[in-house]
């Protein structure tokens, strides 16, 4: 019967600006006596690639905007975090504080196209007081870059999906969703098939990337050091110009900005 | 290293009001040589579990009312079936048709407090077309019955999630979320952990329920008949008394109602 399996790549050291992702994995999956085959998947957490490319502020180098200190004092937060959130994005989505709160709330849509809280900018997990850690520039382009080279070096098909962890508007806690992809579609388009009883399924899409991300959250813990997870045994089409926009629904369609 | 294996459970057949779900699961284990053992989980597609209970109705039974008639009219849709929508439903979220598009979206807070299109009523994969599909009265409960007869039978500790398909405001396609538990907690509670740097965890909580529900997916295709999934090697602690509902973020703290 169908099955797959997701196991933690251990031994993975604290990523620093310019270090090499692919290799620092293929040492990981070498120690633990594995290899890639034809088909198997990483899950890789933004933050390690962001670290490896160096896409991180320290909060002393940045000067606040007089917009972010006004925002700042609504939301009681450092106005030099908020002048990097809102430079990480293209629109304010929405901004809250609650009387009791201490801190408010910022959701923006990221440069990238992502909707999420703080424009994704992140202050856990290192070893730097004062470092933000802010998405990839690119991270298609990074996924494709890792891809490639792991392709390269077992001379198979590797499919790549860089995710962060993302809350949600009605739900509690986070999942991780998919910000950037390499050969994996984004979604599973079923439009025109039938369901198993011969009716056309009509606006199904499972967005498989979310759904690879979301998987990988199960042994990524946040406060381990799991950041890339291999999933061998998953049936998929490769489509290697896939990229996570292809996740985001567009602006006119937002019933909610 | 942590691993973790998903399996489908093959031969699932078309589930009928009445049907005995944790001894078709039990046939279906044993069919191919498989049996649970302590900690092993499963997601379980709402849909046998509907079936299952009779949570269902027959569009020719169903009488609109002037609501559900006017509200027909804005979004073209069979009155009969916004009726249910809204019989299903505690309040409307969201209506809305694009000019071009030919049917509108309703977006509704079912009873239960999931917010989802159509109040989670579906009309594919049944075989009786007319046929509309609603959650499980008790979803929560539905989970514990199962888990209770596995963990009887296999004389171990059994985790349920019975998932359902919901699209997410924005972000395209769906993904399977966690609408009933069992023994499952519903957040991986984080807070006042530390980060592996030593740095507090402020609000993480990974929705570890909708995680297990998601990662379902990859196997549980819509228009397969894998309604059964199997996870086995994930460590997790039992907790009860826990409730789909925790999953739900409070009414008040909705910042897109």
């Amino acid at each position: 019967m169908p099955s797959l399996t997701i196991t933690t790549i251990a031994g993975i050291p604290y990523i620093r600006k310019g270090d090499d992702l692919a290799a620092i994995i293929i040492e990981g999956l070498t120690h633990q006596v594995q290899k890639l085959d034809d088909g198997d998947i990483l899950v890789i957490a933004q933050k390690v690639v962001s670290k490896a490319e160096g896409a991180c502020v320290h909060i002393d180098e940045v000067t606040a905007s007089d917009q972010a200190i006004q925002l700042a004092k609504k939301v009681n937060k450092d106005p030099r975090k908020v002048e990097v959130i809102l430079s990480e994005s293209k629109r304010l989505v929405k901004v809250h504080k609650h009387p009791n709160a201490n801190e408010g709330i910022i959701i923006t849509e990221h440069n990238l196209g992502h909707i999420s809280a703080n424009a994704a900018v992140d202050e856990s997990n290192t070893d730097t007081p004062g470092e933000l850690i802010l998405l990839p520039k690119d991270p298609d382009a990074s996924a494709k870059r890792i891809a490639s080279a792991l392709s390269h070096h077992y001379q198979c098909r590797v499919g790549i999906v860089i995710s962060d962890t993302f809350g949600r508007p009605w739900r509690l806690g986070q999942t991780n969703v998919a910000i950037g992809l390499a050969n994996i579609p984004a979604l599973n388009l079923l439009e025109g098939e039938l369901d198993a009883y011969g009716r056309p399924l009509k606006v199904t899409a499972p967005a498989l990337a979310d759904e690879l991300a979301g998987a990988s959250g199960l042994l990524m813990s946040k406060q381990g050091k799991c950041p890339v997870i291999l999933f061998k045994g998953l049936e998929w089409a490769c489509q290697p110009d896939s990229q996570a926009s292809d996740l985001l629904r567009p602006t006119k369609e937002d019933l909610f900005a």
